[in-house]
């Protein structure tokens, strides 16, 4: 099945460092067969997310009550399969414009809250970071386990990074690992394209309820024989313990 | 295809919150099909990581140079193509014990740079972390991404997480989140047994050194006119800039 | 000596958790004898960094190439000597209007760079945020660190948090780390005007270049024997490792 | 007044890149006046934190029921005004062998649950990160953000890093951060010896009842203000939210 991998470019160059990286992605999941697409994201104006989450549950939804260029942008996240997203390191984490655009992106996993699924759930990311310092894997995590929890997959090898910014294509492994971003991240949308059930967060499992009456039961009771093996060990200490606080040193 | 699925308990109690949640994923990942065993780690000694990389790259190696009881938990980190880790949040991450298991797991991984490759690719993994107070997230996202960097898949929604330790069973968020983190690790698992590739990671990919050479000569012309067309804005800022440093305040 | 103590709040709302924590702690530096403002970020515009800093190293100093709203906020941090900064929890950071304003700041440290010192050097900082989830300390620890490379010292028990979002003031513990963050940062910007250095790093140390020679030659000895001293552990699973390799499983 | 600097070596090698950086860090305290001493951690045996907090409370409590050399290593932090530490970066974070340190510092900190103070309060600290790879600043804002929970409180400048690994004195920057490290916590901690407060955290605030009473009042007046302002922003959307959740695409 045939694939659609975005890239999305949070550097304000459009030939930098993170750029190069992202156009080598993009060019590995092509020749995996995937169509491709990448956006700057600096040519949208992403304005800061209001949080309308916490007065009105409701209110966050698709397509966002602030009327700018993310319109634009959510269109082209829910058309892919397999999303990726190349930053600057800026300290230690995305460029704030990225922050901005992943903030909004909420109205899409809020869905869940709403009765629906998450209308990112099943689709695939990999990250590419680019700095001249330090934080480039502290960014990359940050990203990752964001995506993850609006329940996009992250396949293996999802990251590359380099510290030489805008000589990133001198960076072999960066350049190996930003290719092999594109190339994973394709097939494995084409892989849960193909054979990925179409939900795959279960809302309702029937056996759980019964299942973690008898579990309570038991692990409450295991926990009172464990802690009574432990008594001893605490009962030595608590005798010493007004000695031993008056030894303290400072 | 059966797959197995072995969940890593990191907690000391081994009827506490974390097993408790654990139990849960697994019991969800078995009824999914999956063979299940419960591993915890407090039963077995693992000493700290002796870093013997930075020395002799081929040193770090299966079995490692230590000889205690990670050779046992090597084999059953081999032996599943699913991976749990449940642990108590400690300072906002894992264990300081599930710590040495993670760093003793360089061995697999660092068969990548032996001319192998890293022996737990394309496993797939989920975390489940137990706090009292705040941290989930940290050492969720640390986990996951570390997991993702020795070739590890992370499937949708793979993560759970509750501040009610003991009382973990009573957060209704978290048993559904726990029971998916078992469900979807097994049904990943179940996919890329069937259907993913045996290696993930090219590393040779012919195409690339040309498409790079091309790349690069394209990307450094095109980043010398953007740079230009930014210089009238750099030059106005740098012609004041005597004057504003002046203007600093203290 | 009067300090002054700035309070930025990074949420959208201004009477929602997370004004409502800054106000606590605005409260307490107030009483501590402390200047106070409260400046609610949201009222100003503040567009994403250029990234200037990669083309162009000195392009990157106050007060930043772009003509908008920072102009003003970068007046009210120089003005002060105690900064707390408040921020909603959006996606385990800071809301990505905040990353904007952080990443803006960097006007400030690349004048190391330049020659001078960071215009932020010394000044005390302190950080509250607040969610309805998980993410406060991976938000807090991620601001901390940044402010602190910019030269920004962090007194203890310099943050505060909450996961109650509108109902933060019902968080008696929050409520209590509040209003010990506007306290301590106000007490150590206090102390630090009257007994701290005018400059904390030093760039030039004379003793430092015949120091390291020594260093490292007698580091560089000792290191070989350590070296020698594992041989045989590594010998032992280099002899083996043929073996051990085809005993890998999958 | 003369203060202590004890620097912790996190890695398992005596003479390594990490153990170089401390060296300079701690000479730097030494020329500044203060006493010092570098505590190889991998010479004592540290077993893993039991977490008995979470079963008994009055438990985790100087000097743990753990009978092992983190007792004499108790004494070392409780000796010491400034503390440095130093460690190899391993998978993005400190060495397992520091993480069960850290873990079993607990037993200081809770002590303010026991109703005494944290007794690390007002001890100033520093760290020093040493990879080959990423995740230096990963793993120092982990531990920085910890420390401070704990009560300790970081100056100016307090972290350096390299990715140089063994040849880390041979990375200009990271041996001036170094050094500034060691003379920045010396100086701190002489700067809060002499003019600190002996208790940081007031736990009683006789001002806050009232005035948290009075701000709800107010905070929840005008945020039904603020509420009503943006009512008109959610009535639009909702209107139209059947509509847009129609043209969703996959």
């Amino acid at each position: 099945m045939r694939v659609r991998v975005v890239g999305f470019n949070a550097s304000p160059r459009k030939y930098g460092g993170t750029a190069r990286l992202l156009r080598v992605a993009l060019e590995a999941a092509r020749r995996e067969g995937a169509d491709t697409e990448l956006v700057h994201l600096y040519d949208y104006e992403i304005k800061p997310c209001l949080g309308c989450l916490s007065d009105v549950q409701e209110a966050c939804r698709p397509p966002c009550v602030i009327d700018d260029d993310m319109r634009i942008l959510y269109d082209k996240v829910l058309g892919a399969q397999g999303l990726i997203i190349a930053t600057p390191v800026y300290w230690y984490g995305p460029s704030g414009h990225l922050k901005n655009f992943l903030d909004r992106l909420t109205v899409f996993e809020n869905m869940v809250l709403l009765g629906d699924r998450s209308w990112v759930e099943g689709k695939v990311a990999g990250v590419i970071a680019v700095g001249a310092d330090s934080g480039e894997i502290m960014t990359i995590s940050y990203i990752l386990s964001t995506l993850n929890s609006m329940g996009v997959a992250v396949p293996p090898w999802a990251l590359a990074y380099t510290k030489l910014s805008t000589n990133a294509l001198s960076d072999r492994n960066a350049v190996m690992d930003a290719a092999n971003v594109g190339l994973i991240v394709a097939r494995m949308a084409q892989i849960l394209a193909e054979h990925g059930p179409r939900q795959w967060y279960e809302p309702e499992l029937p056996w759980l309820e019964d299942y973690i009456s008898s579990l309570k039961a038991e692990a409450e009771h295991q926990a009172e024989n464990e802690l009574r093996s432990r008594e001893n060990l605490w009962k030595r200490l608590l005798e010493k313990s007004g000695a031993s606080s008056e030894e303290r040193q400072t």
